[in-house]
C-alpha cells in the first residue's frame, strides 16, 4: 500500500486527509485512483488508512477508515546525542543512518574537541538540511516517526539532552567504562535511553568525568576505534538489539 | 605507542624490522627516535612490540622484542557478503563501516537485481580502491587484520562464500524469517559467521528459498528497511554485541 506522510495530520475516523504538493504528484505517478487505500502517516508514530474519494487541482482527498499506532516503532525510544563532526557529510550520515536504524531525536553538540563552530545562519541552515535528511530516510525505511534533529551549543546542553532518558549512555574511549552489554542487561527494560558519542578528537577527561557524575553510565564499544559517525550507529545497532527491536 | 602495519611481517624475536616509504615518513613526522618502542602489525593479527635501533636513508630499523596476538581482534570472525551497490560510494561504506565494526573478510557479489555491472577492468580497479579502504579503516581502527576484500560475479558464488563459516545467515526483507535474536541465541558461541545482504533492489524469491534450502538461517532485521549500504553493517553490530565483541 503506499504510504506517505503528513506532519501532525490528526483527523479522526471518518475525516479527510488531505494530500498536496509532492504528495499530491506522487499519488498522480504511482496512478492511485478513487476507492484506492493508501496509508498516512502524522510522522510521530501513527498511521491512517484512508481511502481515496477525490482527485482535486493539486490535492487528493482521503477519508480515514481505520487509526493505529505504527508497528515499524521501535518499544524503546533513543535520543542520539552526538559531537558535531568536522565535516558536513558525517553529519549527514550520523541523521540518514540513526533515523534507518530507529533514533527517535537526534541531537548534535558542541563540546571542547569539536572543531566545526558553525555561526546561528549556518547552523539554521545545517538543521534544515538534516530535517530534510531525516524526513526521506524516514519515509525510505518505513519509519512511523520522524525523528527531530537540533543542536545545542554546549557540552552542559547535550548532558541535559541525554539525561531526561531512563538510560543515559556516555560512550568514552578510554579511563573506567563498562561494557555497553553490561550496562543494558544491568537496566533491564527500558522505554527510553540515549547515547552520547563524541567528535573526531572525543572527549576531555573532565567532560566525561562530568557525565559519570551526572549519572550517565560511562561505557565502552570494545577494543576498536569507531570514527565519531559510525559509533552512535553501532550504539544504536547495539541498542535495539539488546531490546528485541532488530 | 605509535602503530606501523607490515602487512606479512614475520620476524622472530630479536629480529629485525623495517619500517620503508610512508611508514618512514611518518615515523619522522611522529619524532620518533632511537629506543623509542612501536608496535608493528602484521596485517594478519599478530603484533611486534618493537625498539628503533636505526634510522637509515629513508628506513627505520626496529628490533622485535614481543610477539603477541593483536588485542584488538574479536572472537568471532565474519564475513560480510554483499550485493554490490549501484552506487560507487555505497560500496566504499560498507568497506569502511565493516572493518572498523570488526569484519573479517568483505565479499561483493552480483546477484539477479543488482544494477551495477562492472567489467573486469573496471572491477579490478574497484576491487583495488577498496581494499586501500580497508587498510585504512583498518590502521584508523586499531585492528589487527585487514580485511580482505574480493567480488564473485553470481550469487552461487556469494553463497559459497558464506556457507563454509559455522553460522550462514540471509537477511530477506519478506517471507519466512526469524529474528536475528533468536538466530544467534540458537547458535550458541560461533567462531565464525557469515552475513549475506542484498543490493538495493533486494533478493528475487528463488535466492532466498536457495539460500534456505543451502543451509543459510533466514533472518530478519526488524520491521524497518535498511539501506544496502546500512544493512550489512547492522548485522555486524549485532553480531559483536551478541558475541560479546563490543
Amino acid at each position: 500500500m503506499a504510504r506517505f506522510f503528513v506532519a501532525g495530520c490528526n483527523r479522526p475516523k471518518g475525516g479527510t486527509v488531505l494530500l498536496t504538493g509532492a504528495d499530491a504528484d506522487h499519488a498522480r505517478v504511482l496512478r492511485l485512483r478513487v476507492g484506492d487505500r493508501i496509508e498516512v502517516c502524522d510522522g510521530a508514530g501513527t498511521d491512517r488508512r484512508c481511502v481515496i474519494r477525490a482527485f482535486g487541482s493539486g490535492e487528493v482527498e482521503a477519508e480515514v477508515e481505520e487509526i493505529e499506532p505504527c508497528a515499524s516503532e521501535p518499544t524503546v525510544q533513543v535520543k542520539v546525542v552526538a559531537g558535531l563532526p568536522k565535516q558536513g557529510e558525517r553529519a549527514d550520515y550520523v541523521v540518514q543512518k540513526s533515523t534507518e536504524c530507529g533514533a527517535t531525536e537526534i541531537v548534535f553538540f558542541l563540546s571542547h574537541r569539536c572543531v566545526a563552530r558553525p555561526d546561528g545562519y549556518a547552523l539554521e541552515k545545517k538543521l534544515s538540511r538534516w530535517q530534510r535528511i531525516a524526513e526521506e530516510a524516514a519515509k525510505q525505511s518505513g519509519r512511523g516517526v520522524i525523528p527531530a534533529v537540533s543542536a545545542v551549543e554546549d557540552f552542559a546542553g547535550a548532558l541535559d539532552a541525554a539525561i531526561k532518558t531512563e538510560l543515559p549512555l556516555f560512550f568514552y574511549e578510554t579511563g573506567d567504562r563498562v561494557p555497553l552489554k553490561q550496562a543494558l542487561e544491568e537496566a533491564g527494560v527500558v522505554r527510553s535511553a540515549a547515547v552520547i558519542t563524541g567528535p573526531e578528537g572525543g572527549f576531555e577527561p573532565w567532560e566525561a568525568e562530568l557525565a559519570a557524575k551526572t549519572g550517565f553510565r560511562v561505557c565502552s564499544m570494545g577494543p576498536r576505534i569507531l570514527r565519531c559517525e559510525t559509533a552512535p550507529v553501532a550504539a544504536l545497532n547495539a541498542l535495539m538489539y539488546a531490546t528485541g527491536n532488530f
